[in-house]
């Protein structure tokens, strides 16, 4: 094997085959596993194209032979948006879209790499749970690959997100419970079973699949790497995962700087900043979640230590933002740019838009994580209104007089 | 100028600037315009990755230095589908998912087309009747090319399409009346301010743009063009859009064939297909359209005359679906390919499974219009159980037993 397994909080490192998924002495809420490698072996060309994520399959911890995922995951595009730069007082902005992904969000890189996994272990049923994102995903990667997929959810999740599991045909237990209690319930059946684990933090190598968001855009760039990098955080791991990536890059030589790492919270759940703000990364500071994101209303954060010491690395922080900021950022992002964020996604925009002073002729890529159609009903107390008419041309000429639209 | 209008009806041949949108002489049902170009620029390489659609640039009634959306249209990914064709009978299968287009659906490519096409001649605003896609592709990319939007609406609408659109920064005039009215109360207001008109069939150059579907698959496919090429139909212009790209492509002398065309429809909206049987492609059999594949839900199919004859010139034909039909087939597609479409998307896999034995052996392309995300609850009821526990493993196992996934 060319990569190890070492513990984000006691440094132990171990064999891939000598762990499942978290440290076994500091345990699964701090003892979450990174992936460090050898060495990278050398790559001529990147064919992001038709490869997708796989493109940087020598970065992964997968066999070179490895099962790839039937879909095109990842080569996403990246937007350089000169003229919001400049409104913003930034040199340059840059907007990586990966909503554009087969189930429409950044987790699709995840699932994919925990699929390629659970079939080098010769595993045929992979489980979640999640409401949200994590799960469609998982559903829709392992119905193109011909993997079963059990997802657990709490009986509150809502109907739509619940359909689309159902159309890829996940196997869905709806749990009477909370989100914790449905994710040990995952936990102890996965585990009695022998499924593969896709439970966010828990499992070290979905990180790594990720962490190709960031490897893509570096590529994108030409290797010209952005001061400052902005993204959105609920349990962790996508902006560890951000770090991961730059990081990767440079020791293998093919890029000079990570840039500075800023993760953007919903204030409503902004467990990771107050932990990171108090200093000491390995006591969390859990809270109640509440945000209109769902993707990111995480009380419980799974992976805070090792964002936390990550972002730290990094040179960044954490900020939060209010629901209301979010919902304004949806539709100032979806008119300046064309694209249409789900409210996760539309939050780092918030952030830069919060922090815009700070960063100051610096160059910033926003990673935006998930695709608005996924939750239209959040952001309708945010758009303007429709204009009502009888079929005649005055009161069409009434209404687009008062819309300013003549 | 490289290209004129042609009368599909009569046939006369226009100068581009000596008419507006359709035949003045057949009027805007029947004579609808197709661009006939003189020949086709050599291209060393198309570049897609980077160029999505305007890596055919040579093929479009636009510029050499026209305005490219500043968004990535078109590059959607093609899945080549062995095992499925084996199960149906066929010699192969490819799914090009047009669904990962920037909102989602195919619709973005005319859009595209259309915006470039108003900004060659100086105009900023462009306006569209229209509830579904063309309004969410028109209101979408508008927005990131900094024109502006004005979208004609039934008032009956669902709220979640509208809220994209406003999201998008449209503005939307619901018309207390049918799409007909609304249609014609567009077309007067677009006129009288001389705004550019992105309609459906009305605007020959919106099929150019829709045309760079069949291009793009026949490049990602080496020029190695299947037997049979399957989409859905409402209007007729997709279908037709199909016929001209790999039309234009022999022209041009890069493939040697077009495959057989045949477009699906729903049985509750099958006035093509109807005219079509008919064998006088000029008096439509107009009817009351009802199918839960709304994109298709076409009862007075504007483009019917172009479709009927392009279709009949591949060799194919028109069949049509019943909404069950298209419900099974979005749930059998997502499962079988992990490629959700939303149902008039599904509708052309529909269209296979109902003939697959008449194209026993062929080679198959099915053109996947939208995506899935835009109309969830509309499969709601295609769907398997939700197993409802208690958070206990006991419960959990006997649920997953129930459900067969131990």
């Amino acid at each position: 094997m060319n990569y190890k397994l070492r513990c984000i909080h006691c440094g132990k490192i171990y064999e891939s085959n000598e762990v499942k998924y978290t440290c076994p002495v500091c345990g699964s809420r701090l003892g979450t596993l990174e992936v460090v490698y050898n060495n990278f072996s050398h790559v001529e060309k990147f064919d992001l194209e038709h490869k997708g994520m796989w493109a940087f399959s020598r970065f992964l911890p997968v066999d070179l032979n490895h099962f790839e995922v039937p879909l095109l995951v990842g080569n996403t595009p990246i937007y350089e948006k000169r003229r919001l730069a400049r409104e913003l007082g930034l040199s340059n902005l840059y907007v990586k879209d990966d909503g554009r992904n087969p189930t429409a969000s950044y987790k699709d890189r995840a699932s994919a790499l925990a699929i390629a996994k659970a079939k080098e272990l010769g595993i045929s049923t992979i489980y979640c749970a999640s409401t949200g994102n994590a799960a469609s995903s998982l559903s829709g990667l392992s119905a193109a690959s011909g993997v079963k997929s059990v997802i657990f959810v709490p009986r509150s999740a809502p109907d739509a997100k619940i359909t689309q599991l159902l159309v890829y045909g996940a196997t869905v237990i709806a749990v009477d419970g909370s989100y914790d209690e449905a994710f040990d319930l995952s936990m102890e059946v996965g585990e009695e079973f022998g499924w593969y684990c896709r439970n966010s933090a828990v499992n070290p190598y979905l990180l790594e699949g990720k962490k190709t968001g960031a490897m893509e855009a570096a590529l994108q760039l030409n290797w010209r790497i952005p001061d400052v990098a902005m993204v959105s955080v609920g349990d962790g791991t996508v902006v560890s995962s951000i770090y991961k990536g730059f990081s990767d890059l440079k020791k293998a030589g093919l890029i000079s700087k990570i840039p500075m790492i800023i993760g953007v919270q919903a204030e409503g759940a902004n467990a990771v900043m107050r932990t990171f703000e108090l200093g000491i990364f390995d006591e969390p500071r859990d809270m109640e979640a509440h945000s209109m994101a769902d993707s990111i209303a995480v009380g419980k954060p799974r992976d805070v230590l090792k964002a936390c010491k990550y972002v730290k690395e990094s040179g960044g922080k954490f900020i939060s933002v209010s629901d209301d900021e979010i919902g304004r950022a949806i539709v100032e992002l979806a008119r300046k740019t064309g694209v249409f964020a789900e409210p996760a996604g539309a939050t780092a925009y918030a952030g830069l838009k919060k922090i815009k002073d700070e960063l100051k002729g610096k160059s910033v890529i926003l990673f935006i994580t998930g695709n608005g159609l996924k939750d239209i009903n959040s952001v309708k107390r945010f758009v303007t209104q429709v204009y009502v008419v009888k079929p005649n041309r005055e009161e069409a000429k009434e209404a687009l007089r008062n819309a300013g639209a003549i």
